[in-house]
């Protein structure tokens, strides 16, 4: 694609400084700009940049009060970064879109297609498995005997979905993720061995849920393990068997969430946490990166932090005496010393 | 399937209150009882739910004295645990199998398959490779040269193997796991690249070892990594290189082990631990969640925890005494201030 | 393949003492030895298995002076690691390689294939994606619309490349790891909902990069995420959008590095380490297994620990005393108390 400055300035009704001819082709941020890229400047941290970039054309704020000379051309719009955003969601909009059943592809006499939905090569559509109306379905993609898969949702590359699980509409999972393995599940037998708990429930998700590439959701023991509506996981992450997120919530790279947890809406789960099974979060609680979370939390918006996880500003007091342990075990040494020589200089006659 | 209740009191030989005729067509926890399932009460925890369940029959314990008017039909058995995943196991018995080769599937001319075998749409199976004798293979999966699998090993969909590898019987790998990439070997050459070491060895997983989704384990660099009969390996682990794990040991999700190190049998890694390389851990021992290990254990069916890992329960004193560093640090000070105050009334002359 | 021990002897100009007509099938650590396999001895501190090994030939540096009578095949060379490596990679040069295309698979009529390829069956290759002379593309491999794979490539089983990501040569990707799904971006909404922030850029791959097995590089917001020239990634690691990884750097298995950060050369990152975003390392810095690092490190070649990380020498040293805490609490009471005491008897008068 490729657009004059002027017909961008058009279309975000901007006011264009410099050549209206000039053309884009790309975007990039503006402390990465190259002849023929969009930026834009929105926070005035960054206005340095703007004398400096090498971009063709540069979105900023009426408000902001140019200093100097300035090369590339200049659209002056009321919010930069919005009409950034926007110009960003038009161009994705127009990217061409994936369509029509690429051959071959293995769809189950019993399964249904919602229509204008893509099947890419080697996908492969299990018995009684219903597609919704425009879902994507990218190459070597696997959808199980009786899952379901709503309108609109693309599921990337290579995804496995088991059989019976429930994938909501608008929902994007990446490549590598797996939707509906077993829980973990064993009982421990008398020679030390262990016996398999068969998992037979599924796994839920709520509309709008999107999911990063290689993560790992089991299904449920019996019921479900369930993403509410909204809530957006991250890449390489753990979700056991039974557990339950709730709405709008965000759980970051390789963080882990053990069996039968409940999370409540908008809560926040920082890389590489761990929550422990069977325990709940209330709405709002946000957990540090790298805790290791092994109690309810009953208050909403409690922030937490550490492994095991405290309140964040208790531990992180306690971090920060963390590193001045070698000098307070001296310190505490030394009074040792000076307090037994005390003790010594007060009684000579004792001894 | 649809069952009535007169029919699973029959089968278990328990003792039916209430309409013989109601109908089971699932199974849940008591807890999240919906009409139409069955459920069971074991723990006398959870007896009240009982009361309020929606579960259309519950087993229970012949022992269990029922104190108010119930609403699901009840089978009193000897033990409703036992009884339930009884029938647990029955119904995943009866669960549809598939069989027979999908088309289209990939099978080298050279491979030799034991009959009875489902092979899924899109599976790839390399020269020389041996595939046991009722042997579930699904969907895009590949074995690669010359590895064997053995009797009644299920793998799920997208599991890769590479050349070389060895899987027992009655082995389950599920989704997106990988079972012999290249161990991590590089040697630092004069000009700060590396070179690749070759990674010629294999892995065995012997039989009954089940292993979650997106694990990783990697080929020896000679010799083999090996995963000994009856463990049981949760989701998105790292094995790396000549790892040997004992017999029916429990490796937690996002854990990870390290080149050559080596575990008894019945050992347990908690979820997010990580060994370092080369080291041993004795039989039985137990690793807490998010540990790091950084040393050989030697004595059967320690407990340790930490980054660095250290017996439990020291562990555990110093972290309680961690949440009190601010207080510590301010009682140090006092006393600093304190001891100075005495020691200067002590000696007034001296200054 | 099969050789003479004597055959052996010959190719490194070695001096051989035993029978020359011994065969080695195959290579062993040499205390795994076994009938028919070679090792080599060069570490000093192994020269104890020479005497119980059960390897058929064994390499030995001209002036490893040997003590009692051995049953192996000895070689004696002037670097028995360097003649066991060259032996190796003779052997991996000689495995026969995969070459042709299986059918079926999946290329796109835009695609262009840079001839001497492997492209293994259900591989699916994009719209005007170019794939470089000699590159292999093993089974179900996706490589989406305008990537690019560089000569010499190879592709395991199941890698999943998304659009308009880029490859250079000589490198390896294992099974399993996505690159170029999108970064984790959300704008959060009044509604507390989150909107998706399209990721438009791609992932750039330079020469000689091995990737291990279910890595996750997520794809740039705009412009590149970029992993340069001689950089090993082990398994399960997260590389998040626009994270630039320098020169002949070393990430190790489940570390993870957050969005924008940017690493010098030669840096070492340890396993299950974790690095916030749009943080910066100078090179050669190296961060301890399961650090967690939250600031810039502008020294080269610092070396860190702790989470969160702090200088490495610094945080052992606390560490040591974190061991000690529940000591140094009782004798910080005990001083309180006897410092207390000794008040009490200073001044009996005032009380």
């Amino acid at each position: 694609m490729e657009f004059k400055a002027r017909k961008i300035a058009e279309f975000l009704d901007g006011e264009l400084t410099g050549d209206p001819e000039v053309l884009v082709t790309n975007v990039s941020a503006i402390e990465d700009g190259k002849k023929g890229t969009l930026s834009f400047l929105s926070n005035p941290k960054y206005e340095k940049y703007l004398y400096t970039t090498r971009s063709s054309v540069v979105l900023i704020n009426k408000s902001l009060q140019v200093s100097k000379g300035i090369k590339p051309v200049l659209i002056r719009v009321d919010d930069a970064y919005k009409a950034f955003a926007m110009l960003l969601d038009l161009y994705v909009q127009n990217l061409p879109e994936k369509s029509g059943t690429d051959k071959p592809a293995f769809i189950s006499p019993t399964a249904s297609l919602g229509g204008e939905n893509y099947i890419g090569a080697f996908a492969f559509i299990g018995e009684n498995a219903i597609i919704g109306k425009g879902a994507k379905i990218y190459p070597q993609v696997y959808i199980g005997d009786n899952a379901r898969i709503g309108d609109n949702t693309i599921i990337y590359p290579g995804v496995k979905i088991y059989h019976d699980c429930i994938i909501g509409a608008d929902c994007i999972i990446h490549s590598g993720t797996v939707i509906g393995s077993d829980g973990f599940g064993f009982a421990p037998q008398q020679d030390k061995s262990y016996k398999k708990i068969p998992q037979i429930g599924n796994v839920i998700l709520e509309d709008d849920v999107e999911i990063g590439s290689n993560v790992s959701v089991d299904r449920a023991t019996m019921g479900s393990t369930i993403i509410r509506k909204g809530s957006k996981l991250d890449n390489l992450i753990q979700i056991a068997h039974n557990v339950e997120i709730g709405k709008n919530s965000i759980v970051t790279a390789q963080a882990g969430i053990a069996g039968s947890s409940k999370l409540g809406s908008e809560c926040m789960i920082g890389a590489q946490a761990g929550l422990v099974g069977h325990i709940q979060l209330a709405s709002g609680v946000k957990v540090a990166a790298q805790s290791g979370v092994t109690n309810n939390v009953e208050k909403e918006g409690t922030v937490i932090m550490g492994s095991p996880a405290t309140n964040f500003m208790d531990n992180k007091r306690s971090l920060a005496v963390f590193k001045n342990l070698p000098d307070m075990f001296q310190r505490l040494n030394k009074l040792e010393k000076e307090l037994n020589e005390l003790k010594k200089s007060q009684s000579p006659d004792e001894k």
